[in-house]
């Protein structure tokens, strides 16, 4: 951390120093402005906010830097006259987020429940069957054990992966060298669980089993508070959104933040070979300051040229976690056809190269603008599992490919694919001299989300109050108290749900007596993995 | 491509046309030399210095911008007293690789053959076994069925893929979904098969085999000429290097180059958006041209910002495929003292976590300079392999870790980890508007080589010269014809290799007639999976 124990010593922003740089070949002499802080924040969205904030609450003098001309980074509110506003970005807060709640509540921001008053619907097979809670029910009793062992399972994993440091997992290196669907291949014996399975890797990291590591996506859904807690809209991730939409948050910090956030400040270069550490913006601009906040995903890092050059662990790290893929897009109707056949909005749609996997009601909190948030190519889709004309009918539609974005590569998340977290994963938010790192990758609680970006924003500023001596180590990590407004309820499990055997441990029990019934056990695993001949 | 027929109307370079860029919050104004070219190359690789070496000798006017203070990129000789000159990077040349092998030619660049007289080491659980030829023999029955499957299966698969186009191959998508580990456990059944197809991976493409798409290896492994191709010294890619360091080639491309190779200049933007493409240096200088190639790992397309923003596609491409990881080193000797044991230096070492698979004799072509080229950490391997005190005592020691390159961002070339090809290859050297793309990541022969180096350097240039209507779009690219001094020999297949069932197939025909036997055959498979209770 270097020993910057040297007080705070404020500066005020000053402009206009002359620089007089060389061009080796022609002659070049270039005037840039000069401003000087104590900290340099990288980036405008949730956590690069609520850094700055901090660290101007706790007497500094931070500058923030935004490539973009508005500030929020993968929230992004929209307003106009058909949708009144709408979030094509995060949106989503639900119980035991209570950082992002705490500082929406600063704002007076409040949330509203996302609507699950009627039924869902769970579209497979070309059906639809309505359903209640958070996960469609299954009736074939294998499916059923399948179902349950899969869950009971990616749960029971993520209990041996601590939050802080998936790499120190007792089985770390075994689950990296997997992918999800490998792991989905040895936990699920039905079609149907591994199909849901699919879509719920889909759903929550916009990437596919295939392309993401077992460690990873089981210690992301452990830091979110398990398979139940992430998945559900009431009592989960997806239980509440912000009324007038989740980038007012971002607004609100910026507002009290002033002149300090400086948009269209494209970052290329950092140096800190000099004492104060010297950072360069595309539009032609020095920015001084004793320490810098990188607050942007991890392979945005690679936006910028370094000097010295980052250590050779980081220096790959960022060229291995790319951000998943979403076109995020909203379907307006004249009317909330669906609440009139007894559908909430929520479908859980499973085929075979659906453009969309999961939807939820985005009529607003008053019951005007009916909307339904979902992906891209849908309508005729909604149709079909709504089994409704109206679907094909919509006023309006929104939607935002957040895959063209240069300045955020993608959404909602970065995601390691085999191999790179037990390799890499812990230099992700290791300080390299005065560089900090936060943005909601770096998280331990709802990395990936809003929550996740305040925690790893206020951690970051709080390392460096530490680096500067006006804050303990034991400090850096703060646990949030539990929001008033939002409570969490735990998920209780049943007595069958814990003790109901595995398909698996089903024909084990029922076979080891037996030397034909292993036969056939052995036989239906040499099937199942496409080993022996069909014929 | 835009239809840029307007002929060549070649600028002579001009400097000091001045530039004033506007900052929004303070007073700055900024002068700027701008330089306009016909074509800018970045990357003063053996890819770019070949672009524009072509566009050159085609009556264009280019300039290349090099972001280190030297050219050669993934290629470095060092010279010194004691190595006299050493290649750190790229070093070997084989058959087949006829584009830099007549580049190397044409300035007078001789090859030389990589020691192979004396007998190869295979270490292996502890123990040294000499042997000649590509790869160690086996003697279990078994396990020579096994490996003998394992390269017969790889370079089948690698024959449905065409080369240009994996991404078309007819199993791609099943075999994207796949890591290369996924593939190992359903090819081989013997331990040693699959340790040593590891080590193949690991050699290869200095990556691990759960980390790259199974794809992407078969179509690297096909696109060099298949497995003994790849892995040979003698007949293969590692027969020759060059005398003098492979570095050369670069400093004579460079040298009639002349002043048009700018080092020093990290490119941080381009900007499309005038009828000229402007390209900003991080030390303060403009270049525009009409056409840009950039001649960087895909991966480092990130450090520039764009304007317009990359297409979705590309913009995600990017950050999706890594360089390899490596840390290449010599180590020097007073005496050849493993000719005189009758080893050549090759030695193929399965360690479990061992910090080197393979070495090879790198002792200079007169016999001077005993050398042993390999990994860190290695002495004391080369001891225990070697069985001699002797290699405890290296007298000069050199040694490259490419991981902390910030301008390679690893070596040799860049992996594609699970289902990234099928998603988003076809967009690797897909112009975007006045931007075209070379680096030898897109290259179709020897990919990752030298030799695709040139073939994508001057491809690339040809598309340019396409686009300014001086070339018909046939001969975009164009077949290489053979080197007369290092002719590649077919390799042969006995009728036992082609023939030999693999161990499923013997067990298969064992086993079809019998139930028993069946039972027997499925429950080691089951056993194999690790899905029956080992008790």
């Amino acid at each position: 951390m270097g020993g910057f124990g040297r007080g705070s010593g404020c500066f005020e922003p000053r402009c206009a120093a002359a620089l007089l740089l060389s061009a080796p070949v022609c002659e070049t002499s270039s005037t840039m402005s000069v401003n000087t802080y104590d900290v340099i924040v990288i980036g405008g969205g949730i956590s690069g906010l609520s850094a700055a904030k901090l660290l101007l609450e706790s007497g500094l003098n931070p500058v923030l830097l935004e490539a973009r001309n508005r500030v929020g980074g993968r929230t992004f509110t929209v307003q106009n006259k058909e949708a009144k506003w709408v979030d094509l970005g995060g949106a989503y807060v639900g119980p035991t987020q209570n950082r992002i709640l705490r500082i929406a509540k600063q704002y007076g921001v409040k949330t509203y429940k996302v609507n699950e008053e009627e039924a869902l619907v769970h579209h497979v097979k070309g059906k639809s069957y309505a359903f209640k809670g958070p996960f469609p029910p299954v009736w074939n009793p294998f499916a059923y054990m399948d179902y349950n062992n899969l869950w009971r399972t990616m749960d029971k994993m993520g209990m041996e992966i601590p939050k802080e440091a998936p790499w120190r997992a007792p089985h770390a290196e075994e689950w990296d060298k997997m992918t999800m669907q490998e792991l989905f291949d040895k936990i699920c014996w039905t079609r149907a669980a591994r199909r849901f399975a699919t879509l719920f890797v889909n759903v929550n990291v916009t990437s596919e089993p295939h392309e993401v590591s077992a460690l990873w996506f089981l210690w992301y859904i452990k830091q979110c508070g398990g398979t139940m807690r992430i998945f559900s809209t009431t009592n989960g991730g997806q239980e509440r959104k912000f009324a007038g939409g989740s980038n007012q948050i971002s607004e609100a910090m910026a507002k009290e933040l002033g002149d300090r956030v400086k948009l269209g400040r494209a970052v290329y270069s950092i140096d800190q070979t000099s004492d104060l550490v010297e950072v360069k913006t595309v539009n032609e601009e020095i920015y001084r300051a004793k320490y810098v906040i990188l607050a942007i995903p991890p392979g945005l890092n690679l936006k910028i040229h370094f000097n010295p050059e980052m250590p050779p662990l980081r220096n790959q790290l960022v060229h291995r976690v790319p951000m998943g893929s979403v076109i995020k897009c909203m379907v307006y109707y004249k009317e909330n056809f669906w609440r009139k056949k007894g559908y909430c909005g929520s479908m859980v749609i499973e085929e075979e190269d659906a453009p969309i996997g999961l939807t939820l009601d985005d009529t607003k909190p008053d019951g005007s603008v009916p909307a339904i948030m979902g992906k891209r190519r849908i309508c005729e889709i909604y149709s079909r599992v709504l089994g409704s004309e109206e679907a094909l009918h919509p006023v309006h539609y929104e939607e935002k490919n957040w895959c063209e974005e240069e300045y955020s590569g993608g959404c909602y998340t970065a995601y390691f694919p085999p191999g790179i977290m037990t390799q890499f994963g812990r230099v992700l938010r290791e300080p390299v001299g005065k560089l900090y790192f936060a943005g909601t990758e770096t998280a331990t609680e709802w990395s990936g989300y809003m929550e996740g970006a305040v925690q790893a924003g206020e951690r970051a500023s709080r390392e460096i109050l530490c680096a500067m001596g006006k804050l303990h180590a034991s400090q850096i990590w703060q646990p949030e108290p539990e929001s008033l407004d939002v409570p969490a309820r735990p998920f209780v499990t049943t007595f069958v749900e814990r003790n109901l055997p595995s398909v698996g441990g089903f024909l084990k029990f029922m076979g080891v007596s037996s030397f034909l019934a292993l036969t056939t056990a052995a036989g239906v695993v040499a099937y199942k993995k496409g080993l022996l001949p069909h014929s």
